[in-house]
């Protein structure tokens, strides 16, 4: 589901210095057998390389290229049978590797479209609009009579007339600068871009307005020609391409919109489909593609149009809103209570096995879902391959490693939401972490969002693993590629003149649009979330085939195993180290960057003194010094059993000093969440990360305490910073007496 | 000539804040009489105030719009009949206003198209292109006979067939992208866009990369449908249009290419035409309009497109260089020695009639001209009713006010520096300052280029002129547009959480593309530029015309009212103060953020040791103080007047002084030029300011030390500095000696 953020990634960069004092570019050189691994002792740490080697070489091409071909040869939206059968081959497949597995099923809300949506443009003239991805012969899966119509999941089913207004992305801003140049979207339908904000917060917003109805188009400036040539030619969206997707309020809860925080199973009792609360739209919502979105718009005149609402397509834009161009757009929606398939696997941990490490990726797709999902479900089978043959080796990990392959991620989150829901007691106690893989591949470029515990463990593994275009590490591959999107100015500290070291590849805080959502947001389960993004333009359209990606994603199948590998060499460590690498030192540092970045904000709209940033900057600080003594004594536990197993002792008795301070590493980020939820959305426990209420996907960090600000809420900006202060408190005491222990 | 900087003039900001301590919006609502205005003491303040209200009451909408439908009656190339006719026009008011006014005559190089140019795009058929203007039947005088057709003044004649390459703008950086991914285009055509960089300066780049030929479009991205509805439905650049202009290498030298250095009269020995140290490029190029180049631009395939290539038509944009897709581009150019006419008008100094205030604008247009620069030609026009009035009330000027109505400017600022040239001895004494208005209405938005000696008087002047639109002061008019193009984080230092002053709407550098370029960068005379911006897409085309100022421009000619009396009230201020309201502390502050930007610059390329900056920044230091000593001493004398004045006394001793301060501050400007000229362009003599050798409209401050830098030249970045902190030390000797006679 997740959007790709091609730009986002090139240009977002820490505004922090590497601390250890010598640049990347010199650390990508150090040889790895030089390095210790975090969390291991020196010995262990040889045999651990040694696991992962094996375990890396295991992955290949050829066996990527098999998994993805069989995942796409259909369309397999949630709950068709379709679906159901990729559902048994990855079951199957992980059986085959020596993995347990099984299949999970949820009964959960799941519309379809009844009937195609109906859209015509009515001016001096009547037009229906076509609707339809054009077959494309140089593609042939794009005639698959099973490619389910343009449709917005969870639209109403509506039928409305009205005046058409130009609403540019739709978001809270655009209908301000509508507004100053009284332009009135009541009673009309509106018609948005994609990008900038989740469709779902699109329809929010047009509803909140006052609109009847929505229709949002790829604006070919966004994924079309203006980014380069377009499928077949090139690798972006067609005129006649749309994009499909949810229209949940995920930002208010994910899930099955029946059952919300508690899973879809016997027994459960369930809302009613008409009931207030649910977290879908009450309007109608269709996407269509700039070819038809050209018909609407270019008739269109009425008001100038305010700055940034120019779009890509060849005539200037106009707002609309009057009388003489309206559409009349009707769809048909199928809601019904279907089942879907979560395949669970598992391979039990030798000396923990209550605790977990849980790896997760999506199986579902709008169609044939190449990129997204099933490059993600392509590396999680040759990763289960290559631990398969670890497993053959007499292998076990210390700790037990869950395999997630999630059921209705497209429509919202159902899946892995109702899967943690259903297990919500276990998880708080045992997971470990969660590493998602949503759309692994679709391209050479890789990214990651992660919780700032575990940025130190992310750039360790990609320093490991070979990245298939430059030969360098995967590591090097992203920062050379992130400093040549840098101004030069940036590059080094000219006032100085010196060569100041340079920020590392930033990674990002993790919002909403996958599975990681559930676990992080829900739970306070440690979270990342990480893939190689590219030239990407047929995101859910019909075009995401696995003829795309292989003329254009990863024609050499090489990046879905780089991906195997990267994410085999996180789940590895995280699995296997005695001590989880975790840092809390860097949560701080960003911890105390938002809380800056919202200080500022609430210093330009005169808010700066209206709650307490001193107790919250205190916390951090507690917390800062917190995570560097938990550090340091990690470290010295760590050459305490060395130095003792050296001269024969067998449990040294640091060894459990060592799993109190894991529990209680594990149990910070849990401290992290508040039972009483976000304001307005109890579903959201943790303090620090949750989708915006106007972004969706992109992360509001300190939500709402921002969202107060946002709001100028005095009364809630103070109860939002107490609240952010007591969790980080938490948090440190649960460190302090892990420490302690 | 001057290209619309919309964009530009909006979003530089100036870094200093205001040194008063007040925010320029109290300051607006200072009323006027309570500000002495500088230079004049409080009683010669108050009548001086008197006589401007006097003149800003005369200059009036129906007058102007009668100016400008006489001149843009039919299209008026220099050295045509026609513009002969507007010659004389000019003349012939300037007498029914009282003032003496004659033509001066050049005899000069001037190319017109023989025969249309002939496009051909070669592929797997043949097509020619049309290389025409529609005619609108909105827009009457597009049908006229005499419209010039379409080509670029200065290219040379030429056939030529070969591969086409897409070069973006055509900037060095440009050709850098193309050679990365290995395309070249020796012995090609190439293709640019306008915008950037002034079009000669794209000429000479595509030469010394070797290409046979250039074409330049306009694309809709930059002042096309992108921007906004085109033209008659708005005002921006329909397909059909492209721009006309010159591509003489003016950053070499301007004027007639036969005389450099020397006025094009009767008894001055000329170049050669084939002298290959012609300020001329020797491959043909022509201007084409977006309509044609998608004919060009579609076909073309051949390698990605580097970042930033991409432009507003609707496809993804190729860089070509195959074989398979080429053009025909024959030009075919008449050279001939034609005559010019200036005309040069006079109000004779009643005390100081050696001392000249000389305000200009050019007359010449590539068709009707109706913003470029007619626009310009009516404000001087009723500028010169204004002062006839003021005459017929038997004012006199303290000093001289000459008036020039430039010809030939289009072809490259040939008349106005024929002039220079031609009086370069009495100019060199007599100059107080010179105030160019090229095109002083294109819509309502003021901005201003200028030394930075005249800033205040430019921000004085604009707080007396109301804006029609607004109702307020130009001045706050233009602060609040700034303002409002602001981040909101600028706007107020965040950090502070207080209310910081904001600063001052920037006043920008003075590079060329208009007629100040001889009179500061080859004479040393204090210069300004200034006009009223908008949204403006018709730029040098057959749709520059009365039509289109009535429908978009300027419907109610208020702005060209506005900008008569901005001109008119500095002229004033200039030609009666006793004290000459220049300051030189402002010039001190915005060289040392020159000399600060070059530094960081060097620092990054690893320069910073290779020049002495701290001799240029001591010596900038020399200036500021010297110029704050000079502007306390001028308040002291000018009190001291006040006082014996008052008691009677006629000619009180420091008269005599402050006259004496007049001429240092007017040699100032002087001492910072350097007889030996820029390096390899000896024409070009001011040491700050020149416009870059590679931006052509653009200045290049302190241009041989930038240009060395760009050059990575350490010998030439040493004797750049070296001489611009000799330029800087004569100025404040210059200063330093007037102070103290």
């Amino acid at each position: 589901m997740k959007a790709p953020v091609r730009a986002a990634l090139a240009l977002c960069l820490t505004i922090n210095f590497i601390a250890a004092g010598f640049s990347p570019r010199a650390r990508a050189q150090t040889t790895q057998a030089a390095v210790t691994l975090d969390g291991f002792t020196a010995a262990e740490s040889d045999a651990e390389r040694q696991l992962e080697d094996r375990f890396r070489a295991v992955p290949l091409p050829a066996s990527a290229r098999e998994h993805l071909r069989t995942l796409t040869r259909e369309p397999h939206v949630a709950g068709t049978p379709e679906d159901y059968r990729t559902a048994v081959y990855v079951r199957d497949q992980l059986r085959k590797f020596g993995i347990s597995a099984e299949l999970r099923e949820y009964q959960v809300l799941l519309p379809y479209p009844k009937h195609p949506t109906m859209l015509e443009l009515i001016t001096t003239r009547r037009e229906f609009l076509k609707l339809e991805e054009a077959v494309l012969p140089q593609d042939p899966s794009s005639s698959h009579q099973r490619i389910i119509p343009l449709f917005n999941g969870y639209s109403a089913t509506g039928d409305v007339t009205a005046p058409l207004v130009y609403v540019n992305y739709g978001l809270p801003d655009d209908y301000a600068a509508l507004k100053k140049i009284n332009v009135d979207v009541r009673g009309r339908v509106v018609i948005a871009r994609y990008g900038r904000s989740f469709r779902g917060v699109k329809a929010k917003v047009a509803e909140e307005n006052g609109a009847v109805g929505l229709i949002i188009y790829s604006d070919p400036a966004d994924d079309g020609y203006t980014q380069g040539d377009v499928y077949p030619n090139g690798p972006w969206r067609p005129e006649t391409s749309a994009q499909r997707g949810s229209v949940m309020y995920l930002f208010q809860y994910p899930g099955d919109p029946l059952t919300p925080g508690k899973p879809a199973v016997a027994g459960t009792v369930r809302l009613k489909q008409d009931d207030p609360t649910l977290n879908i739209p009450r309007i109608p919502v269709q996407p269509i593609s700039y070819g038809d979105a050209r018909r609407l718009l270019e008739p269109l005149h009425g008001a100038v149009r305010p700055a940034g609402f120019q779009g890509g397509l060849p005539f200037a834009y106009h707002v609309g809103g009057t009388e003489d161009v309206r559409v009349h757009l009707k769809t048909s929606m199928d809601f019904q209570v279907r089942t879907i398939w979560n395949v669970i696997g598992r391979i039990e941990g030798a000396e923990e096995r209550d605790r977990w490490v849980v790896i997760g990726n999506h199986r579902d797709a709008w169609t044939f879902g190449a990129v997204d999902p099933n490059s993600g479900t392509t590396a999680m089978l040759e990763l289960a391959r290559g631990f398969g043959e670890l497993l053959k080796q007499n292998w076990r990990p210390r700790r037990t490693i869950i395999f997630g392959s999630w059921d209705g991620e497209e429509h919202g989150l159902i899946g892995s939401t109702e899967w943690v829901e259903e297990n919500a007691a276990e998880l708080r106690e045992r997971a470990v972490a969660y590493l998602n893989m949503d759309s692994a591949v679709s391209g050479a470029n890789f990214g990651a969002s992660s919780v700032p515990t575990l940025w130190k463990l992310i750039r360790a593994a990609t320093r490991d693993v070979r990245d298939p275009k430059t030969g360098k590490s995967v590591y090097q591959a992203w920062q050379d590629r992130v400093n040549d999107a840098r101004p030069e100015a940036e590059l080094t500290d000219a006032s100085a003149g010196t060569d100041a070291p340079i920020a590392e590849a930033r990674i990002n805080a993790l919002g909403s649009g996958s599975d990681y959502t559930p676990f992080l947001q829900h739970l306070g389960v440690t979270s990342l979330d990480m893939g190689f993004g590219g030239d990407y333009g047929v995101y859910h359209s019909a075009y995401d085939s696995f003829n795309w990606m292989e003329k254009f994603g990863d024609p050499g199948f090489v990046y879905h195993v780089a991906a195997a590998q990267i994410w085999g060499t996180m789940t590895l460590r995280l699995a296997n180290s005695r001590s989880l690498p975790f840092d809390y030192a860097d949560y701080a540092t960003e911890v105390r960057n938002f809380v800056n970045e919202t200080q500022k904000t609430a210093a330009r709209r005169k808010l700066a003194d209206d709650f307490d940033s001193k107790a919250l900057l205190d916390a951090v600080k507690e917390l800062s010094d917190e995570a560097a003594r938990v550090q340091s004594r990690r470290k010295g536990l760590l050459e305490e059993i060395e130095s003792r197993v050296r001269v024969g002792e067998k449990e040294p008795r640091a060894m459990s000093s060592l799993k109190r301070i894991n529990d209680s590493l594990i149990a910070a980020e849990r401290a992290l969440t508040d039972e009483r939820g976000l304001r307005g959305r109890a579903w959201y426990k943790h303090q620090i990360y949750a989708p915006g209420l106007y972004t969706g996907y992109a992360a509001q960090p300190l939500p709402d305490l921002r969202q107060a600000i946002d709001d100028r809420n005095t009364t809630n900006a103070r109860e939002a910073a107490t609240r952010i202060t007591e969790a980080i408190r938490r948090a440190v005491a649960v460190l302090k007496a892990g420490r302690e222990n």
